[in-house]
């Protein structure tokens, strides 16, 4: 049994394919999480002013589903084989993906509260990007440990991504303890975090 | 008229494709039966918490999907040909699969309520994953007495892949009886079958 | 300048392939019309049953856009070149399909109502199909009248299909009509009429 | 470090397809923003009649969008490599077309209201256009300034492309201010500029 046979014959190409299917898809559901909001009369451009947490939030998740897409393909082309392990982690880290249309409305419609409410959704939202990491670290270290699913040439860049990828969890941790202090501050180092990722030319 | 011409000339291929699309979209739309839960001062942490048959149905069904996703691939990679028949199967396989966003929500909304109502939630939940289940089984069977429509090497497979699937309707229909008696014994079932299916390596 | 260039070097590959996309995405839309229906205790059997409509109109519609896809494809598996013409009246074409699931949710929610409602209901219904079909016996004109976007082989069977589809604007016209007295009816005759074209077999 | 290492490996085939992925979402979650009337007994024919802003902003949107998909594929066909920029803009011009439903959605609510919120409405959704006619400027002239990302004999067509892009904001930015005096009219504007746009044959 190799390890086509074991994955019902899922190449790299289709998993990739596929994977680039449901981000593409979790990225552009997030405007649905955007409401139109219900203004007396002359109220509409005040109230449209009052959204800017939405606004916030869709760019945040937006750039960091993106940059999922660029990391998930950085992974994908250095495989050569996928196993029964890859293809359930990969699952998995795409539930985490299309999770994130959720806490981003959550963060959304609470972030102008305040109190605990405030810092409950900022909690969340920062449980979903640990879990997005989480996931994603795993499969990197999956193929570092496997040789046999990635080109020869790549398993030293592999063990250096997997090593990167394992400092993303402490830094989104630590943005999870500063939600419980400031909701605010936390979606902006979101953002922050994203931007810096995305300014940052690394190969 | 050959296959080709009978079926517009749809290839396994784009067959193949088409249904990935199908399976990345209704999986990716999962999550928008989630709503965000209206909250008083101070009680968004509880309400996240009580949406906890959310997160249940929304992981059940999530992994069941992407399953059928590695389940459609393994089909589709041993064709050589598409005929009428196959074509109108395989979209009853994806009209069942697209359907199941509803009794997710459904059931995230009434497992909480106990009495008939979560007991009927769960029987819907239920008939959508016989509906599934039969109409891949039925795709299954339809290629293993077409040995034309298949590669020659996999024709004793393709037969005992066909065996396999039809095992897991009477699964199916037990676990729709205990939804009479639990629906949260319901749920988890299915979800301990997808576990089970998904950790145990078959070609 | 070559036809190439007058669309943007848009090839029949690209055309099929975003036409794929916005077809699967639209078919698997449609369930996102049908909402969890609001149940008094031990009150959900019976509200599940009373969503009757929303399961034929979803039901009709998938296998209507499920057969416009075959169709797409059987026409676009032709062409050589894409014009100008061809790619708006195929952007029209897919404006019709993705409109789909707006009167499947109007016909849905007052189907059950009777009286006029119901019959408006099925009117926008029956527009939205004759929409489908005029864009879709467009196409095929179209490309049935310039033979330098066809393969040479197939310049026949372009204009007996051009022929084919014009006939099912009378059709849906005449159902149209019939919506007027029975909006039940018209669904019923739209759901029998994609049945019956799904078990035709024609190249 | 190469190219292709700086940005992921990213080619501008899985560009296109990752970009042709996002465009035929958004365009398609179009229609979930027209929700279903509610209608008196014999009101539904007028309710659906009074939605006509909703159908034309559909279409505007629809239209609009398309283009971009066309005009997207003039721009990524030409290219031999992406880089970080490339990327990181393409992302953005993405983000800008996957924010269209919500203008849209606002401004059908509002159009038929009159006095400022038609206004406020109308502006929101020329900001929207201005924001997507910039972030597609600004990839033409981002690849036009760097040779190596395309081939050698699109340099002066690209050039000109650049150009031609440029044009399209002070012409938004007109109908930004126009829709301060009619909103209908703006709309109307955005409308009348997408058609001539389809009809002009250009390469």
């Amino acid at each position: 049994m190799n390890t086509a046979e074991e994955t019902g014959g899922t190449s790299p190409e289709r998993l990739s394919a596929f994977s680039d299917g449901v981000i593409a898809i979790a990225i552009t559901l997030l405007i649905l999480e955007i409401k139109v909001p219900e203004a007396e009369h002359g109220q509409l451009g005040h109230e449209l002013g009052e959204l800017w947490p939405s606004y916030i939030a869709f760019a945040v998740s937006f750039l960091t589903i993106g940059i999922m897409w660029v990391n998930h393909h950085n992974l994908s082309r250095r495989l050569v084989a996928v196993d029964h392990g890859l293809l359930y982690l990969n699952l998995a880290l795409l539930g985490a993906i299309s999770f994130i249309p959720f806490p981003t409305a959550v963060i959304a419609e609470y972030l102008r509260e305040g109190g605990s409410n405030e810092r409950s959704a900022a909690l969340l939202y920062s449980i979903a990007m640990i879990m997005v990491s989480a996931a994603f670290t795993s499969l990197w270290w999956h193929i570092a440990r496997r040789p046999h699913l990635i080109q020869a040439a790549q398993r030293d860049a592999v063990r250096t991504h997997a090593r990167k990828a394992s400092l993303g969890i402490p830094v989104y941790v630590a943005v999870a303890a500063l939600s419980l202090v400031s909701a605010t501050g936390a979606l902006i180092a979101f953002g922050v975090i994203a931007v810096a990722y995305a300014l940052n030319r690394s190969e």
